[in-house]
């Protein structure tokens, strides 16, 4: 066995909350077999990723070493871990591996983007099932998340066992779904476990987490008192949330309608794999209209404040016939993400205008974090006793936290972010190699790479603005005309009230009057000058440098 | 004194954090003598506004009326009160009037931007010493908040009292500077006060407010046990918190050195009009680097992770000589702004990349906040007792919410957002006239309007690309040539891996060669048909409807 290696490699994931892709590798140095958890997608913004849909890891390396690829498994079904299958798997082409309710999302996802056939995705049964990939025996081990049929893996190798945590906390009564059982994880730990590579998301969250158990009583009693009607967000993946509201609702005699794609999507998908069985018949957009106010609660997508779901929707003019006023509830049953603080405060105040009323989640009434905090993640260290502690799922203050943690309890490991090759052998995790990686923009219908100008170029145009400089040369490389200007996103008006283009055009006219043969005669040098001219009198007239285009047209 | 009317209207600051200017007026109705108090900016974001500096109220209501305008009251000396004195006063032209150390800063807001004469900034003495403008006589009652000198307004008309409340907390002991004086209230409301319009930024909080002093021990505590240099940053008109933290170095036995120029440019001038008596000498940047790592603490800008600001600085390469490594401590003794939160995680990860232990405000124990918790404006009613209760400082769901809060104990007022003209003179406060009311944009060196379309442009750009198309026609309404296409932020393969130009000159070129003469004839039309082309056409290919400009030119 000497002359093999166990190797870990994140290629996304860690070094960020988003986009997971783990690798795992067993064998010979640049020959390992390779088995891959995880193919997920991160979301942009208009901050760093203007008109970005979807962001998911750089695949290069792996589709450079596709035939060393035993497979793919997922570990559940939420966008960060599932989301990019359909929009890689054409390069990878390796089997996909995944609990059924997971599947059936990926099955989803595949159909959305691009796609797989039907045999390369595989439903497997849970632990103490195992899968054999090559060198990989795998385990799914039902782990509690704030999403059903999430698997903890254990992965076991010529080298020893490793844990892989996936999301997840410690919540003996997740309402729908899998507990999390102490017992299971200390019988896995009987052997040993050479490395626990684990969730660290709550890692700051001093206190123990809290059950999904524990909201049914508040959201209850919410809904019970609630004069008007009531609106619930959450993420459409958080099934057990779903019901805990619906049983509410029962509870407090309102129907249920459902708005949102994804909402229904998940819904059906929970109730065609058999995990919602108690979910009540719900009413459609059309009959809730007609149901008393006080007689519906409506569950809605868009908790994160995005543009066009349902939340905002409602927020502003009304959807599918429904409409908020004075005396409805609105419930962000729902953490916000860090980041997305600003379009969620935009629907609470929308809503505020509506005289509606906001309730959030600011006192921990009404949503429970799906991750484990900082004491949790402590119990699962002590019931795994890994030989190394190797933190992912998080952003860098994340895992460097995390890792203080284990390291106070005498545990060794090792941060490694996106790209760094994780040699497992030895006595310690020490750095193989350093990858290139990065990620990949799925922009409108194609995939852009995030290093190749395209993002730099529009966020230059979003704060410079953009002037084109146009202007025609004859066969005598004579100037035809004066050059024209044209702006976009700029002011038309300069400091003195005086128009930008007239300033900008009299400015090249009369560089190009004086302009000599040989610099009429070069393209790129007449391009360099009008640039130079442009950004300069911009700056003197509005106090900024725009982008500049020029294009020269020369008569043949 | 019946066809006079009182009348209360933000022109900014209601509906939004950010921006604060309130008007009041007393006369005949549009002859209304008129008060301004506060005039300051808010800041773009790459979100909504990209490219832009800094964002104000627009003043053309105020502009057409100035000849009305007694006088411009200053409550205090922070940016969205303070902050658009320089970029407006030339078109209002009004004497601004402010307490000695806000003065000094009004004066710093003027020079810098604009500007306006000596004479037009006036220094006023505190309560109770009254100013006489007009109809109006303006006290200004020290009030505690998280800068010196911060002043609440008590405006006596010829209809009553009005308590202005100004940013506030209900501080006993704010380090430097007044605390809240709860007899001096209980004073000025004896002989009755018709509207209270207050500060509603905190009524979310549900806890009694802390006093600055609270914190004097941890952060002494912190300075002591760290290992390394320590790097505090918060915003440089907390002149308390400098204060504080200042004096815990020098328990500590550590020198202090000021980074960034906000932050210099405050403890000078705090010197100087006499708020910082027992501030340290400092050391400077070069000197810094001499003085051991344990014995120093940097004072920094940047609590909100501006780019450019020497917290952002030091966490990547360095400032002025200066860098962080392993064993440093960087403490966040702010709050982080909502929307700014991931700027900040930014700057944390790089800290923590570089081996920095990094402490932010999570638990509340090195910061606390500038204005009064939902008990303390409860009690700020009891003391005030008004006739009416105007909620300002606040998004629409804060307002509601402090209206909410006053009902409940029985107060009448009105949720007035920016533009309601509200009448104070009646029974009950009730909308006289809705004013149009926007933002102005200052734009690198130029004010624009919000509503000009230049923003509106610079996101679509952002969003969608831009492509620029060019076509040249002869004399006789031909051709000359083919259009041309130049793409800006934008992929340049498509789906099928085809080149996008390519792909978009073919199209455009098969149009023009079947084009009629009257369309060559036509800019208007060719330019329509050549947009839904070129928007087509990337439709098809990259899944995007970029943003398109035509030129043609035609030889004449």
């Amino acid at each position: 066995m000497s002359g093999e290696r166990l190797i870990y490699m994140p290629l996304g994931g860690a070094g960020e909350i988003g986009m997971n892709a783990y690798v795992y590798g067993y064998g010979p140095p640049d020959r390992e077999r390779l088995l891959v958890v995880d193919l997920g997608v991160t979301f942009g913004d208009m901050d760093g990723t203007p008109g970005i849909d979807l962001i998911l890891p750089d695949v290069a390396w792996l589709e450079a070493r596709r035939d060393r690829i035993e497979g793919i498994v997922v570990t559940h079904a939420h966008e960060d871990h599932v989301g990019a299958l359909g929009l890689v798997w054409d390069r990878l082409r390796a089997p996909i591996y995944a609990r059924k309710f997971t599947a059936a999302i990926a099955r989803l996802k595949l159909d959305e983007r691009g796609g797989a056939p039907e045999s390369a995705l595989r439903v497997v049964e849970a632990w103490p099932e195992v899968l054999e990939l090559g060198p990989f025996r795998v385990g799914f081990v039902p782990i509690s998340h704030s999403i059903p049929e999430s698997a903890g893996l254990v992965i076991d190798t010529p080298q020893g066992r490793i844990v892989h945590s996936g999301d997840f906390k410690t919540d003996p009564d997740p309402v729908i779904g899998e507990p999390f059982v102490p017992a299971v994880w200390e019988e896995i730990a009987k052997g040993g476990v050479r490395a626990l590579v684990c969730d660290s998301t709550n890692v700051f969250s001093p206190n123990p987490g809290r059950s999904e158990a524990s909201l049914v009583d508040n959201i209850e009693a919410l809904l019970r008192e609630a004069k008007g009607m009531v609106v619930a967000t959450t993420f459409a993946s958080n099934v057990a949330r779903l019901q805990t509201l619906a049983n509410a609702a029962m509870a407090a005699g309102r129907s249920v309608c459902l708005l949102g794609r994804a909402m229904r999507r998940m819904v059906e998908t929970a109730i065609d794999t058999g995990l919602l069985t108690q979910f009540p018949k719900v009413v459609s957009p059309e009959d809730a209209s007609q149901v008393p106010r006080e007689n519906l609660l409506l569950l809605v997508t868009g908790s994160q404040g995005e543009r066009r779901a349902a939340s905002a929707q409602l927020a502003s003019q009304g959807y599918m016939g429904l409409s908020l006023k004075e005396g409805d509830t609105f419930l962000f049953s729902a953490r916000t993400i860090p980041g997305n603080e600003r379009p969620v405060a935009r629907i609470m105040n929308q809503l505020s205008e509506k005289g509606v009323d906001v309730i959030d989640d600011a006192g921990g009434r009404y949503h429970v974090s799906g991750h484990a905090n900082r004491p949790d993640l402590e119990r699962f260290h002590d019931l795994v006793k890994p030989q190394f502690l190797i933190p992912m799922h998080g952003e860098h203050r994340h895992l460097r936290e995390h890792m203080k943690l284990g390291e106070a309890k005498g545990l060794k490991g090792i941060v490694a972010t996106n790209g760094m090759m994780i040699d497992l052998s030895g006595n310690a995790p020490k750095v193989a190699e350093y990858v290139e990686t990065g990620r990949t923009y799925l922009d409108g219908g194609v995939l852009i790479g995030a290093m190749d100008g395209v993002i730099r170029d529009r966020m230059r145009m979003a704060l410079n603005g953009h002037v084109v400089v146009t202007l025609i040369v004859d066969e005598k490389d004579e100037p035809l005309g004066e050059p024209w200007c044209e702006i976009m996103g700029l002011p038309h008006k300069g400091r003195g009230n005086s128009d930008l283009v007239e300033v900008l055009e009299a400015e090249l006219s009369q560089f190009i009057g004086r302009a000599e043969k040989r610099t009429l005669r070069d393209d790129e040098r007449l391009e360099k000058e009008m640039i130079r001219i442009v950004r300069q009198a911009s700056q003197a007239e509005i106090g900024k440098k725009p982008e500049v285009t020029v294009v020269v047209s020369r008569l043949a």
